[in-house]
């Protein structure tokens, strides 16, 4: 509600209120909004400021206007499906949408205590590492540190030269079939080389998703940490999904 | 690295780098960071300004000194494993958290078109809302508003006192097992009912979990956005959980 004592501006009050509508899913995305005549009943202020606080989330992209038809809650977010069988190309394809992917840097080193737990390898086991930069209609959209064990993958710098999709390389040249074990989902805020890397402000949050994938030996051989920016992601997990998610990806191909 | 003519002092730069490498996963939780010596070597910088850096981020509560071991990186966040059957008391519990939960609000509205669309239901049928907010070690955690079939869960509102599992309410009386179907993440900034509700400022961002769940028939029967302190939360899907995950969490309570 519009508190008419604390100093802010009733316009800012109301906009704020509509955008934690927007951001808390009381208003979805495609939803139409409440006319202005019904935010001013409803709030009990002018249309003025009701308009101004619609100016507002225009100018924001987080509504557009339909002409005879009224105001709707924009998509800002890009679908991401996180499966067992998660490929980024095939589902940004699928959903209508340009995916391309530059690898930053490919290095080898010591796996180290952390990457080595995950993978149940020894601190001092060789692992690849693949900097990955993936852009979604040519808008940076995740940043993937992926960690891949050596012994299993020799050579893998070697074949990575054009945008393949790295599950496909494993496929055809190693016979490995990755398969997703975990993935943990945190927040936090962008450090500088994010923000370069992503070309984000020090405002936008980043989703950030690490996973553990295995062979279809058991052998856990991947692990990886990708930073999406966190204003344009919405990644759903499908608890019933099997097989059939992978058939879904593969048919949209 | 850090760069000598950007007119920002070097302990900053060096624990803004340092707070990067935290969050991104270069030294993770219990992980021992370099010393001050390797610190002030890497980045060619003397030991005071490696000590005022380090000052920083104990201030902040990112890393921790255990005498004659060094410094580690503390444990900020909550583990939290989203799972077909997540309960947030027994997974606090075994966690060696204390949970608590305290029902804000419930009323009876109808559906409307976006959780309609959610349930399979009619947009003017019953829907009951539970606003609850939950804590861990007395610490507003997450805050989630849930919306279940009212002609399934008829009389639910008067089952409500006291801080019972709303799963093991609608098992016991209801006699209906709910399992997640799916969950979506986002990242928002918080307005200003979830700052106040959560206790938190304008900078902490939410990791926002919306999930579907479905009875034992086959019936989607409720609807649930939760949102999560961002600074707090590290939440873990599990892909190869069936029915053992449910036992883990039984057996630990």
């Amino acid at each position: 509600m519009i508190d008419r004592d604390n100093g802010v501006s009733y316009y800012h009050q109301l906009s704020s209120i509509l955008i934690e509508q927007i951001s808390n899913g009381t208003f979805q995305q495609g939803n139409r909004l409440p006319t202005e005549n019904e935010l001013s009943k409803r709030y009990g202020l002018n249309r003025h400021t009701v308009r101004r606080a619609m100016e507002r989330l225009e100018d924001e992209g987080l509504i557009y206007k339909v002409r005879g038809k009224g105001v709707f809650v924009a998509n800002t977010k890009i679908p991401y499906k996180v499966s067992k069988k998660t490929q980024f190309t095939n589902l940004m394809l699928s959903a209508g949408l340009t995916p391309d992917s530059e690898l930053l840097n490919s290095y080898e080193i010591a796996a180290g205590n952390e990457i080595a737990e995950k993978l149940n390898i020894g601190p001092s086991d060789k692992v690849i590492a693949l900097d990955i930069l993936r852009y979604v209609d040519e808008i940076p959209f995740c940043h993937t540190v992926s960690f891949l064990r050596a012994d299993i993958f020799p050579g893998l710098r070697g074949l990575l030269n054009g945008l393949y999709s790295i599950y496909n390389i494993l496929k055809k040249h190693y016979d490995i079939d990755m398969q997703r074990v975990s993935s943990n989902f945190e927040v936090s805020m962008p450090g500088d080389s994010e923000m370069n890397i992503l070309q984000i402000s020090a405002k936008t949050p980043l989703l950030v998703v690490r996973s553990i994938s295995k062979s279809q030996h058991g052998d856990m051989v991947e692990y990886c940490t990708t930073c999406f920016r966190g204003d344009l992601s919405s990644i759903t997990v499908d608890f019933n999904e099997d097989a059939k998610g992978t058939e879904e990806i593969q048919a949209a191909k």
